[in-house]
């Protein structure tokens, strides 16, 4: 049976971000896409032109229609927008039990346009955090949900294990902003560790790149995998899909999501370019 | 260089039609996916629930955005809803000069709702059809925008010639809605006419099979194909889509959108499967 995966966000209309890099990256991963629309942007690769809300009743009305007959296996969340879509998605995942959900508390875009309200930042961290299997925030996002700077891998590691108190099932700190030429990713799952570090590849094309990397996660949940090990397929995906960037457009642009997806059928095990280590 | 390709057409929340059975197929063909989102649906493959009308100056935005920065090698339009929307999609495809514009006249779902104005069909005709290089009506759209019964081969060839005289750069006529063991498409570009018959797959997995066609026809011309050769694979890349249709949902479920893409680098040519002949 094709798995099915449920992505919960924001249109863009350049296809590189939003629902649109999500149902690109299910198609890599061989998984059948459904979507929920929060708001419609008219966006390309310099930035965001406008936003069209949705009213969080049609945001419900699509996401009761989805999974009342093409129940998805994992779900994610990327931009939702306003509180009282923050609150119509959680009631929503909530009634109908929905599992495998991955959240990419998206809050501002690659080309630095704000795509959450400041006053929704509260209601991601009290209705959504504690529905989630994941929670994958970069480290702007990381120090807004934990009200905390986050300047390195120690602070990366509380975060993680702060938002796991607050009742995510696991949370991944995303260090892509750090300065450095290595990329270091936290994640812990209240149990042990893991901190994944890469070369940088150095490129402007990286509109879509939390978009894509929570899509791929929910993606290997859909088929299958173990978390860690959708996190690390994720994480090696994302690499290739930067590396194999098209090049289109003449702003930040989209990623390769065509790149090959890395082998989900073995237990997690270190990807063959990455450098991972166990601690605690 | 990715070819890009932009459609211009509805939501489908569960994922078999509209933008996001067009994005999917663009995947299918290995061109990037751009797309303006002309409503959103509430919708499974049982039917429509709720629509949600997008304002026509949100379509432009959407448009002006996308085709500044990211311009398509090819353009489809599918669901526009209202007579605004046509016209707001006619002069952006005017204004902006897109070319190999496939037109969908979408306006009934597989599953019976009705997807545009009763008096927005007379603009699809007026405004949408002149701009063409391709229009790919059903028989029932057919009849609509020619205002003649069509109940056979030799209709459907009249119907063809009509809409070319009426502006089209050329016309397919998808039989799929004829009774009998085999469907039958008649194609005509002014010059002659082409006429493919296929046994019929009987299947009730048919949810966005007129998305998928036009969608495959523009990937296909954004690929560098010619027109014909561009239909003949679309036409059989749909018959694929049909015949490994994953069977999911209650309805009508969506098609395998994973079937493999007919080869477009020769000439055109008889697929393996379809018996074609020429005419006139």
């Amino acid at each position: 049976m094709l798995p099915i995966a449920l992505t919960i966000a924001g249109s863009d209309s350049g296809g590189g971000a939003g629902i649109q890099a999500d149902l690109k990256t299910f198609c890599a991963y061989r998984v059948f896409g459904t979507s929920v629309v929060t708001a419609l942007t008219a966006q390309n690769t310099l930035g965001v032109r406008g936003v069209h809300a949705v009213p969080p009743s049609f945001v419900r009305a699509q996401l009761d229609a989805v999974v009342s007959d093409l129940r998805p296996a994992a779900v994610k969340t990327g931009m939702l927008g306003t509180v009282a879509i923050v609150e119509a998605v959680a009631a929503g995942i909530r009634e109908h039990a929905l599992a495998a959900y991955v959240l990419d508390p998206v809050m501002v875009a690659t080309s630095g346009d704000r795509l959450l309200d400041a006053d929704a930042e509260s209601a991601v961290l009290e209705l959504l955090v504690p529905l989630c299997a994941l929670v994958t925030p970069n480290l702007d996002e990381a120090a807004i949900l934990t009200g905390r700077r986050i300047a390195g891998e120690d602070d990366m590691r509380r975060a993680a294990e702060e938002l796991v108190a607050r009742g995510a099932g696991a949370a991944l700190i995303k260090g892509g902003h750090l300065e450095g030429d290595a990329v270091l990713d936290v994640f812990f799952d209240g149990l042990g560790q893991r901190v994944w570090t890469r070369p940088r590849i150095p490129s402007r094309h990286t509109h879509g790149t939390g978009c894509t990397l929570s899509a791929a996660i929910a993606a290997g949940l859909a088929r299958g995998a173990a978390l860690p090990q959708a996190v690390e397929a994720g994480l090696e995906f994302v690499r290739r899909a930067i590396a194999g960037a098209p090049g289109l457009g003449s702003g930040h642009g989209p990623l390769d999501h065509f790149a090959p997806v890395p082998e989900l059928s073995t237990a997690a095990s270190p990807g063959d370019t990455a450098a991972t280590r166990t601690a605690r």
